[in-house]
């Protein structure tokens, strides 16, 4: 990962950790679950922006060079597996 | 929420922390992208199973005496709300 | 189903069932993948919208009347049972 | 696409297609809500392991290929492109 790609994800990553230790605090106030849900939805649509942020670095750092030195099929067949679990 | 459903979700919670520290550790020793999406599609997926318990939950103490207390307009629109976030 | 939602449900069926036909000529013409993929992505959305007005109209004809009269156990578990089913 | 997989494909869609029709019939004919949603949600898959096999195919036929060639940049932001929207 480039320095910066890695200073921007550890930032994504403090502010999901803040909003997770949010929802701990709904859930024991006891806060209506519908705004409770409301906030894990959104934890989860951060959690996919850091995964496009982390991925957009891959394909530039590994996924490029990985095909131009001859190891497509596993650079291919990792790229099919994240695919797989985006889509589930 | 009735107590047992709180103490399991407040475990959970624990859990996705800990799995959030885990994948912040993963960048901070420049693990390899790859594998660190698979952490990250994880602890979305540990998240969804919280919903899950939340949203019975929801249905048992807030969707069935609402729509007996008259109040269908309002539970029906929050839980397609909810629908239309988890789609997404 | 209401008569008008019926009407609405055909209508969008319709539409995708054209938009399905379309995916298939592109496929024989061999157009490129990206762009049939873009097409796919379109048919899915289209599907889920469809899916969101039956269960709107699921919600007011038999979600509300069926808690009313006591089926709760039925309406609830289908319902968590839709869910885990959008959320995959 | 290679000859195989465009046979693959259009087999699937073929059966894809008579999957939306008997939706219909089933709208039609005011089968239950939830058993219709049942099998959206089932054509929504089938058209998920669709573009999964298109994709496969166009990792083979396009981005190796593509990005060996000196094309990276218009490859790369295809495939980010097609990520975000099956993230969605």
């Amino acid at each position: 990962m480039k320095p910066e790609t890695k200073d921007e994800c550890l930032k994504r990553l403090s502010y999901i950790e803040g909003h997770v230790d949010g929802v701990r605090r709904m859930v024991q106030q006891d806060k209506y679950c519908v705004d409770i849900l409301k906030q894990t939805y959104a934890v989860r649509k951060a959690i996919e922006k850091l995964e496009l942020l982390m991925l957009g670095s891959h394909m530039d750092t590994c996924v490029v060079p990985g095909i131009r030195d001859g190891r497509e099929e596993q650079i291919v067949g990792e790229l099919m597996e994240l695919y797989k679990l985006a889509d589930n």
